[in-house]
């Protein structure tokens, strides 16, 4: 048994004073407020032992990590007839390029770049009764935590901004893949990336990813084989043009957000998650996935 | 002096009798009930003779022509500073492509494929008092003819269902190379491109562009600088990627739209104009490009 | 304990009955003639234990699963420095596409598209002594195995018909990013390319991978993070633009090559080679991508 | 009748003493030694007079000029067949992009980018008795000038160095878009593109555009249609993804080189050729483009 904590404050105090390059994501307005000297580690270990240094019980928005919880709620309504809608291929391509969706006739590469995971948000509006009280509930019963919000002033912030989704939802429309209204759909998926969550929280709300599909209370929300393609999507797709970089030097399925969270797994063993609100040239947390970096190098936990 | 009626019946005939493969677009509902029958040729001499024959007085959306208009009201206000929003290069690319926009940064190849008129409709907005009306009044002083009208049906048709330009504007927004809100700029540009003609109509209002800027009236609108780079950008990007064909097969400046207009001209010559709404693949009418190819090749006048 | 021998032979017989739309490669021409109808499958545990059914032990032409090994032996050589010129990113395009390689300057996306393997090659053309024999030792030694060969016939074949790889060759000279003749790059390429093996040599020469560097005779040829890189980029580009769907599928870092080949492994677990040669039309294995998916799908063992 | 004479001093003046921001070709080695401060202009008008100044009767190598040429004897030997084998479009991308030629399967975009002259060499070479030598004669007859050679130098300079044209020719050899072999081609394609001549000397070749088709001896080369067409290809595709700009800031058919020289037309009227070495970031003549501005702003001539 390795001493995690131990491991968790070296790699702590080895990041609090290397040089932080990174810049504070600043095209939406509310989040270009984050503290750039942010740093929070939390490791939850399948056995539901818990770890954590530095601020990583303060709560942050969490972006595009919420893309896991409405793709995993999407298979968990229509399965595998969401891919006739969104492919699980790589992009190799910056997050928010258009060029690939119009080459592909509107079919999005995978469900974790934008266009993606709008349509996936396209499924949920379709499939949800209340759809966006729906998906915190989710999020919430994942997490066992009733007390997860959404941060309205942060969707209010992006619903103004946000053109290049507007962009995307309204291309996906062009070609016929967005079934519910562009105004509507955005809504729903700014509020989805306004929750505001800790890295523990996180690592509550991921455990079912690393437990075959069971959260830590042990109830069954997602099938084994759901969980293995989650899992699969976030290990090709969920750092963006960075996806194979962050699979060899870190070798996790994981996703980032551009609040500067990071959560990471390794099936049946545990999950990770980070928060520095400052990011590198790709989008990724500058400090976060050098945390994982030495994580897994420091423990030689990883799936390869 | 060559006999221009017959010409025309000539051309009008053969065109009658061939099969006509074309489709009426479809993708804006009001267009799509256009009899794909019609077929009408217009050709107006800078002497002022005038030959028509078949439906050239019949009134049609002039649509992507319309962006000839705004590029040369937008050159009148703002002269070359428009060139640090919208480039002059062809496309090379169909009509309704953003990738490009994405790759240079949302800077509109030219102001004749959407994006670049929406740059264009944006750059009138801010710099007309009353935009549509003021733009409408260009378009009848250059004409002569105050009977020419928005379509309302139309624009409002386009307003519904034009996704893809949706998606155009926004990402323009996003690169921050649109100051006025999208709705506006685009309320400004289902409107300009509802504007109905007929192909005598067309021939008097695109003939400042073959008389050194001056209209029937001799009215100097634009400088002869500005017309001769109206004209190279007609002749360069005028048909979208069927642009090198048209330059090859006709050799004229001249612009097409998808109500199944084309107008072009020979400068210090004529100006010609054709209707037949059924569109050929790249989205340009199927008879007025072969009317126009036969019109040049019996007349041997060309630019070349 | 699962009963491998028996789902082994479940999948072959499933797999024989199945009709088989895959098309044998016929580019090079050398492979056009392979035997649609043959099917092998070979899995060897960690422990040493071998199951094989059909064709089994009747080699190919591993052609682009040699990249694997030519990847591993420059790191051996060169380590990191190797990143320096070519990247590891999933490619989301085509195995044979330039595009990319003039987009970005010259740096191949990854080491197993057949650019990155390209400059692989040149690496090692000017880092071993006898290139081509070197190489051949080194999967021999894997192997354990010294009766492994090139087939100079299909290398000859390569050598007159490869254009699309003179191709990659040449611009990446243009580039700057090819040290040695093109003519040199390519004869060691073709050469490695043209290697024959069966299902059961490939397990025994994947046996590193699986087993954190060390062969079957516990001898270390990688270091423990070499062979978590090497397993991390197969995972994310070992199957072209399919490589998003063998991880969604499948579960399993792996390479196919054109000669219908692949090979798949589960660290610390086995490995698993299968042969069938038709392909489907992303160039990958018809038969034996469907064999890998019921593998895992029966085992349930993946890395997620 | 305009004086010619003093207006090309007057833009000779105003060039010699502007700064020259352009860079002399460096990636073919002969080429680099050229002097950049050389300039040379030379008028011919249709009537037979001519006009130069400078280093106008100084020889260079016309490069991707010889396009127009190879392109017309093309035309001779088996007209618009070729169009089934290059396009006629604007590339829209710089002159050595290959991407585009993969995307549309191996046909050119035109003939006057690398690749599509390429395809013509290989026209050339099936339809010509002995190719090198009747290209070389096909061009001094145009110029009534058997003075006119290759450079073998620079032929052989290109040969070694060419990567990027060999990368072209072996992607058209994969997509059976080349019948000869590359070597055959190119070395034919590089024997073209070293010819030297002078300005005056090219505006004798190009006399016979400007002259629907007749030389200045008065027989006649081409069809006064393909002509036309020759024009068209160059005013949309004679100077790489600058031709938007050429045609809107000069507006005349023209086609440069990397050897600094530019040839341009006016049909009926005159051909002017002019030369300075350094080139513009485009690949285009730095003081030539201006030169060729300022005759056409001065004399108010041009096409549109």
């Amino acid at each position: 048994m390795q001493d995690y904590q131990t491991i968790l404050e070296e790699i702590y105090q080895s990041l609090k004073n290397c040089e932080n390059t990174g810049q504070v994501a600043s095209y939406i307005p509310e989040l270009a407020n984050a503290d750039k000297n942010k740093l929070g580690l939390h490791l939850q270990l399948i056995t539901g032992e818990n770890f954590g240094v530095g601020n990583s019980s303060e709560k942050f928005s969490i972006q595009s990590i919420s893309k896991v919880f409405s793709l995993a709620l999407a298979f968990q309504h229509i399965g595998n007839d969401l891919l006739e809608r969104v492919d699980v291929e790589p992009s190799g391509n910056p997050f928010n390029h258009l060029s690939l969706l119009e080459q592909e006739d509107g079919i999005p590469r995978n469900p974790l770049i934008n266009s993606g995971a709008i349509v996936v948000a396209d499924v949920l509006l379709s499939n949800l009764q209340n759809p966006k009280q729906d998906f915190l509930e989710f999020v919430r019963e994942l997490a066992h935590d009733d007390t997860i919000e959404f941060n309205e002033k942060i969707a209010e912030s992006e619903r103004k901004t946000g053109f290049n989704n507007y962009a995307a939802a309204n291309l996906l429309k062009a070609y016929g893949n967005l079934n519910n209204k562009v105004e509507d759909v955005l809504d729903f998926y700014f509020h989805q990336c306004s929750i505001m969550m800790d890295c523990k929280q996180l690592t509550d709300a991921f455990f079912v990813f690393a437990n075959k599909g069971c959260c830590r209370k042990n109830k069954q929300h997602l099938t084994d084989s759901q969980v293995k393609r989650v899992n699969a999507i976030m290990l090709t797709c969920g750092f963006y043009d960075e996806a194979g970089e962050f699979a060899f030097e870190v070798g996790l399925p994981g996703k980032s957000g551009v609040g500067g969270g990071i959560v990471a797994l390794l099936p049946n063993e545990f999950i990770i998650a980070t928060w520095a609100p400052a990011l590198n040239p790709k989008g990724n947390s500058y400090l976060g996935m050098q945390a994982l970096e030495q994580f897994t190098t420091k423990t030689k936990l990883s799936i390869f």
